[in-house]
């Protein structure tokens, strides 16, 4: 027997209508390509997005067609969002800080329609369009006095496109399966993989967002994300933001502390978030100039970890409280967040930080576990790690075209490619990746918490640890070691460092010393390379055992 | 094309898993039924619902069977819910305030199978037991210990009932569209209407009612329903309170002033919920004893419209917020709750209080509208009054056995049968019921709004209005009254009281006194038959116009 309740799908543009409606004259405050602030409202804000789905609609652009932005965050690019979800096509986010041939490849897998660009990335779509067959027109974020001559196919600046159509029209009614939108996950080994989120998904995940152990967003906050359009989903901002009536400020192209600070305090910011790479620089800013954050109740940092000076800043030198959270593309992109329950809510000073160090737990709709290698639950102690496996209506069940292949377990979680601990209170602890991790004996041990350690030595630049094979044990870790300009150092002096402070087994079997470890894109550590370059490798432990 | 995320049912059960799993001991305390405070934990309840699901099925009770619940707010009721909900069976919370024959007519109409009552109503379930032929058996929530003797069919003590399995059992995957639970409404004419909310439309409701500017729960909150599990779905609140780990305080059989009292203060209630009578006996019972509230933050008003005086002496003398709701058994029942936008946040004192004598704003999930009879819109001014009209995912599209045949209009609409204005920020004010609203030469009165005024005369002790044939105007408002014990007064003075206060067409055409307003089981001014009563009356004003 069903439910008689009303069918009533959970469509990604409804969220700008309720916003439009419930909060009509709400502002979008954004900081242009061009330069100067520019202010919109909810209203309008729909009402050129109507205009989006109406010209794309004339243009042929059809269910489940892709059309991509190669944007910043700003009024536009959330138009655009919301035309192209309006009329059913996805909307297909590329991040410019790939590598270009990343770019044209990531392009031509989606096989995009139209892209919407911003001014900035015009020299380099110039450069890659011959790559792009794909591609019918492009679509340059501004207006007709700031339009750039462009050799770009079919090229029209942005506002004269959107002048074109009255806007007489009227959002679908679509599934909520029907795809939404599209972002690719930057793999370290192997091509790009996309994910393609649904409509039911993006809703899903922004009404989890929205709950107070979440990002609590309400329509008194001020939300800016600087966590960009094109990283993860925007963190789902672009669409929590106008599901509560939140007012918006976009930052744009300039994401450097002076500029961040300038909106944060102008706008009156509320709630922000982005990667800690941004944080660092809002705080030399604010350090340098002795500024300080009357306005701003709350920071969300993600991405990679929020280093734990970083929270002990934000809270005792600026009063702002950090929520440090964790997710994927593959997640919509929230997993955890680091909210405090009853249990550490009374924390304070280094308890609390032990607490904020952790990436925190899940809403509602996101199930989580942590498993062995043969798959067996692993106990919740805090202590104990283990593969991070994630299930819910906003976690990718696969990815675009099947690449990859199967990717859910026999219990339908996917697997991170994280290591973690969970506590006793729900609280998760990324340790490493799995394919970091070393299996020493079928015990594990964490190759961050061994870096992270030995770069706290006063001589030490930079650290990564492998492991390396070793007839007894499997593998052992190698710690590689960049030693600050102009030091000195030996093995011994390292492993005396570390001794104490790690269990014994976990010791390093041996430290090489090189000029240089190598990068990602992205600017990770490329592991996959240095196990390359250490494959053959014989660790004095090794000679010894056989 | 379609997304490419996780098929996760939004399964109310699986509520009570995230709540097992990440707020496992999360405190639910309870006044028992049977005198002492309980307490249990979130994965205490869970593991108890379980087996309330083992023995469900060990019954025979399978996918879509109605069981009915006629129980206070207890742990042992929530159990019930999950438990019943875990194998896909349908909770049908039965009002105990109800006439015994409406009881019998509504068990017999959802064909209930198994019925799990309190202790005090087994004298009420005895003397109705041979009206119930579908009940194979009764469970009364006790433990053997106070078990009555009783002639109830195959009656058995819950605790009993549930150590006769093991727990080794699981939830079921169902389709989220899975008829969850069933509540009647209590019409005023005609049988009460089955409502039947699926597994989707309550998992939805409460991530609404989750939201910042609806309840906010967080798991730092102590919430206590008030509202009782057997009205309008307990207003959603046995599923958002474990969706976000709250601690819940559950008020068992008392609602009196003292006992309510009593459970906010020695367990740091911050969020409760009831209708205002229950509030009215709190309040009186904070002045006699000059008690405060110092752990309130919050509190929930609605079923019907709060007083102003009452939100002013909560927000005024206890420092407690008062959270305007309103909503309908067939809304599940949120529709609207006044939380302060940033346009009204800054008001204070009687301004504020303007703002929150209104019903409030729809979260996202509600979609509201106003029409005159035509269906046509009207604006939203906060003056014009039309037909509230609403949309959404845990809105009714039919009753059971599709009592009252189509219920929504061409665009979707349930018609709430309220009469509303709504203003320009998005605020709805309920002004009348629409079968109530006086019908003027095509114009609206607002029967309430008379009946208002005119009970602040000093000599009147109640006051309905209703609608009179008149052979020029339609209908003319015809004020009904009864007098204060000991007073008398005529027509004119009551007129003469009103006059400069309303419009001058909104003035009643005569004034009857009466000795008594006939009222329906739940307290309401029963106009039906005041205009059966009245049905020939001949005003004055008819006379003159014939």
């Amino acid at each position: 027997m069903f439910g008689l309740m009303q069918d009533w799908p959970l469509l990604c543009h409804r969220i700008i209508d309720h916003a439009a409606t419930q909060h009509a004259g709400r502002q979008i405050i954004s900081r242009s390509v061009e330069g100067p602030i520019h202010k919109t409202t909810y209203a309008e804000l729909r009402a050129r997005a109507l205009r989006v789905s109406q010209r794309l609609d004339r243009e042929g652009i059809r269910l489940g067609d892709r059309v991509a932005t190669l944007a910043w965050n700003t009024w536009r690019h959330m138009e655009c969002w919301y035309g192209i979800l309006g009329i059913g096509a996805i909307y297909h986010t590329v991040n410019p800080r790939l590598f270009p041939d990343q770019i044209a490849w990531i392009v031509n897998d989606a096989q995009d329609r139209i892209l919407l660009t911003d001014l900035t990335f015009v020299p380099l779509l110039e450069s890659l369009a011959g790559k792009l067959p794909t591609i019918e027109s492009y679509v340059v974020l501004t207006d007709a006095a700031h339009m750039p001559k462009t050799t770009l196919k079919n090229a029209v600046a942005y506002e004269d496109w959107i002048a074109s159509v009255d806007g007489d029209f009227a959002f679908l009614d679509l599934d909520e399966n029907t795809a939404a939108g599209m972002c690719y996950t930057s793999g370290t080994t192997g091509h790009p993989k996309g994910v393609v989120y649904s409509h039911r998904s993006n809703v899903l995940h922004s009404m989890m967002a929205s709950t107070a152990d979440a990002m609590g967003v309400s329509s008194r906050d001020v939300v800016m994300p600087v966590v960009p359009m094109f990283h993860a989903n925007c963190w789902g901002m672009a669409l929590t933001g106008p599901m509560n009536g939140a007012t918006m400020v976009m930052p744009g192209p300039r994401m450097d502390g002076a500029s961040i600070y300038e909106l944060l305090n102008d706008y009156r910011v509320t709630c922000t978030a982005a990667v800690p790479t941004v944080w660092l620089m809002l705080l030399q800013h604010l350090e340098s100039t002795g500024s300080t954050l009357p306005y701003l109740d709350r920071v969300v940092i993600g991405g990679s970890a929020c280093p734990r000076a970083m929270t002990k800043k934000f809270q005792e030198n600026y009063g702002v409280d950090v929520i440090h959270a964790w997710g994927m593309t593959e997640m919509s992109p929230l997993g955890s967040l680091c909210t405090l329950k009853p249990e550490y809510v009374d924390l304070d000073g280094e308890g609390r930080l032990d607490i904020q160090s952790k990436q925190g737990h899940p809403p509602f709709g996101v199930e989580m576990k942590i498993t062995d290698d043969g798959g067996r639950n692993l106990p919740w102690d805090g202590k104990t790690f283990g593969r991070l496996k994630v299930r819910g209506p906003s976690v990718a069940r696969a990815y675009f075209k099947d690449e990859g292949g199967s990717i859910l377990d026999e219990e339908g979680f996917f697997d991170t490619g994280d290591v973690a601990t969970i506590d006793r209170y729900g609280y998760m602890q990324i340790t490493d990746r799995s394919k970091d991790v070393i299996k020493s004996g079928g015990e594990w041990i964490s190759s961050i918490d061994l870096e992270n350690l030995a770069v706290g030595h006063p001589k030490v630049a930079e650290a990564a640890v492998i492991g390396v094979r070793h007839p007894k044990w499997d593998e052992r870790p190698l710690l590689v070691i960049v030693l600050k300009k102009g030091e000195t150092a030996g093995k011994n002096e390292l492993l005396a460092f570390m001794e104490g402070k790690i269990a014994k087994w976990w010791m390093p079997d041996d430290v090489v010393f090189v000029d240089e470890i190598p990068h990602t894109a992205t600017g990770k550590i490329q592991k996959t390379a240095l196990r390359d370059r250490f494959k053959d490798y014989v660790l004095p432990t090794a000679e010894a055992a056989e």
